[in-house]
């Protein structure tokens, strides 16, 4: 039997796979890999895919990293984990601290956990919890509309992505949209006015506004200007809310600068951050924040933040983030990045020449485009199609995007935009 | 300056750590961990101290374990991770397929996430979601008084920890608590009763009844008989709501069999288990379950579970984990358990002398008692007490108790209960 078919066959019998229909796989080969190396997953057949999509917006440095491997391995020589409430260690001391001085010391403390979802769940809580000790009740919540912060109940509420959060509508936690401009828009006054009818009904009841800032990633790779996200956060901290941003998906680079708010002319409140915190290879989040926050935590045991997971602080993961600091302190990332991100987008741009292909953007490295067809099962088409021609890609309803490992290199940016070429001639 | 002080001052300056009152640290050293090896962990003065709760109930088979880092570090040197949807790897496929075996394939399938309160929430969520696909609006979940199941929202919603969840009260989830039987309780009908007139009441509207069996570690280490398990299980299956167990911390051996459940003559409908899944390595959480729920999701988009997280099923975590179902297999932990548990509890009666000691008790490799005093800060003072003398220690409220890696030797077991008397002495 084909190799890879054994391992997908066992994987189908045992393994219910995140975020997918099931019987998807009656008709999209479920693809087992068994070996990675920088841009390139192999599967068992010893077929070469490009990591298009950085498996999932997590590894900016590649597969197989040899330097966050040989600082993971001597982590594991040393210390793996620890209990961190009442101890801590060396490699989570030096990422707090390194993290507080990459955002230019803008949040003086952090809190970590193991996923995105998590890291959101906190932020929510400890917004919630410090306007409570601060004997403000505000239950609710503001978000964007299309946007995407997790899957956890409390994440979800503040989502606005109907499949994935209809059916439990009577589970989730009081949340208000304000509609998000989208990547066309540059008059906000539409967006800022219905923002501002909000805060003037709702601001006292609202502890925070959840934000990804410049792109919603989850939400079809909305990239929206920053001169809305300066005007919309000025007024709602007019307004005594708190800012929450959630560059769980953004941050380390992704927008070209370390963090997208470094974009504008704001600091939040709190700071989530997950995914590429690790380059990719352990679960890993944090939260981070100012130290007038920390101090409202501060005192007798009735103010206290009693938030933990088991794994928080984990030794391993904190290695890994670590050493991808010391990528970003020793190559000059973002800097080859710009050059890297132009190269990309001069090419991105090529698919402008289909006229079903519209709103073709960038922002760092994110490059998208929307397929306007009428193509039954897109998403898995190209998904197949991809996989074909040796590309994971994974569009996300009609958006093609592309948001690759940092280290991709011209040669690979090249074979990724040519079969992409290949792949629209022949669905188009 | 003490090699110690200069870690945990920066620690103090940039950490805020899970669980925990800051202030606590004016008093009690926040205590830096350089290294950790076997049963040991090492701080920078090279003092040693035992791990006497495995580092938060994770560590079965001792920090550095040397199969498990060899294990790991083969995985680094091949994929680290990769996207789970559309995708799958022969760790995680290994891992489900075992996992299902040692539960005897009483569970036909795992979908995976990064902790306990995401494993909790994705099996309230599927329980909920199943129960809608099949008509049935079920908006409710029943849980244990004294119950402890997470720190997200909807996870800390179904746990009974008032400090905990006070505060957001208005955030959370509907929840009815039907009150547990305590250590002495043998004659449990009038929980029963209690169980039933909520299940005659509200089962139409109760989707899952969540459970910790045997043992509610976080609940001051509650061990409560089998006996009304078995009964309170049966009697909320027969009013069709579905059962939830959650293992995070009594999975894998902590009980004496593999799974808490093992001793009981009823199967649970879902099954969550972390912490120990990994050694005490790496995050990852597991959500077990039948394949007539898994049937529910499959078919068209609509009927979906689109739960995921970024690291879902992190293939680094999955060898860890396999290494770990290894040791199980190789050795036999089961049985050696057993006798160390017999030796451990022999001299864990010896507290039975102290007046203030009460309900003394154990099950498999956990041993608990009660210390009924008015001593101030007696969880501090513990602590404080056990550091000096070499030993991590974590009493929950007034309740001191002993949960160490699997690999204890008796020396090591000595040396715990030696001191034990010696602190006890020394505050009593």
């Amino acid at each position: 039997m084909d190799k890879n078919k054994v391992v997908s066959q066992l994987s189908l019998k045992y393994l219910f796979n995140p975020c997918t229909q099931m019987s998807e796989h009656k008709f999209l080969e479920l693809l087992p890999i068994k070996s990675a190396k920088g841009v390139y997953l192999y599967d068992f057949n010893d077929k070469a895919y490009i990591d298009c999509i950085s498996s999932w917006w997590v590894n900016i440095f590649g597969h197989q990293n040899e330097y966050i491997g040989k600082k993971l391995k001597e982590q594991i020589d040393c210390l793996e984990h620890i209990i961190l409430a009442g101890f801590t260690h060396k490699p989570i001391v030096d990422l707090s601290k390194r993290l507080c001085e990459i955002n230019n010391n803008n949040f003086q403390k952090c809190f970590f956990a193991d996923n995105g979802s998590s890291a959101v769940e906190i932020a929510l809580k400890m917004s919630f919890h410090k306007n409570f000790l601060q004997g403000k009740k505000k239950e609710l919540f503001l978000s964007l509309s299309n946007s995407y912060h997790g899957e956890t109940i409390a994440a979800l509420s503040i989502s606005d992505v109907g499949i994935y959060k209809n059916t439990y509508k009577d589970l989730l936690i009081k949340n208000i949209f304000t509609p998000v401009p989208s990547f066309n828009d540059s008059d906000f006054s539409s967006y800022l006015k219905a923002l501002e009818d909000i805060l003037k009904k709702y601001a006292d009841k609202i502890s925070a506004f959840i934000i990804e800032p410049l792109i919603q990633c989850a939400g079809n790779m909305n990239m929206y200007k920053v001169e809305y996200l300066n005007k919309a956060v000025r007024m709602a901290k007019e307004y005594d809310v708190d800012i929450i941003f959630d560059e769980i998906a953004v941050g380390f680079a992704r927008t070209s600068t370390m963090f997208a708010y470094m974009q504008s002319d704001i600091v939040p409140d709190f700071l989530c951050l997950s995914k590429a915190i690790s380059g990719g290879y352990l679960p890993l989040s944090v939260v981070m924040l100012k130290d007038c926050v920390y101090d409202e935590f501060y005192g007798d045991y009735k103010r206290s933040f009693l938030h933990s997971h088991s794994y928080t602080g984990n030794a391993l993961a904190c290695a890994c983030a670590n050493a991808v600091l010391d990528i970003f302190e020793n190559e000059d990332v973002i800097n080859v990045n710009k050059i890297k991100s132009a190269y990309i987008f001069k090419r991105w741009q090529e698919f402008l020449n289909y006229k079903e292909v519209k709103n073709l953007r960038h922002c760092g490295m994110v490059f998208a485009f929307d397929v306007d067809c009428n193509i039954n099962n897109f998403t898995s088409l190209i998904k197949q199609k991809a996989l074909e021609k040796g590309l994971l890609l994974r569009p996300l309803a009609k958006t093609i995007y592309f948001m690759p490992p940092y280290i991709i290199n011209n040669d690979e940016i090249d074979y990724v935009i040519n079969n992409l070429h290949l792949i629209l001639k022949e669905i188009l």
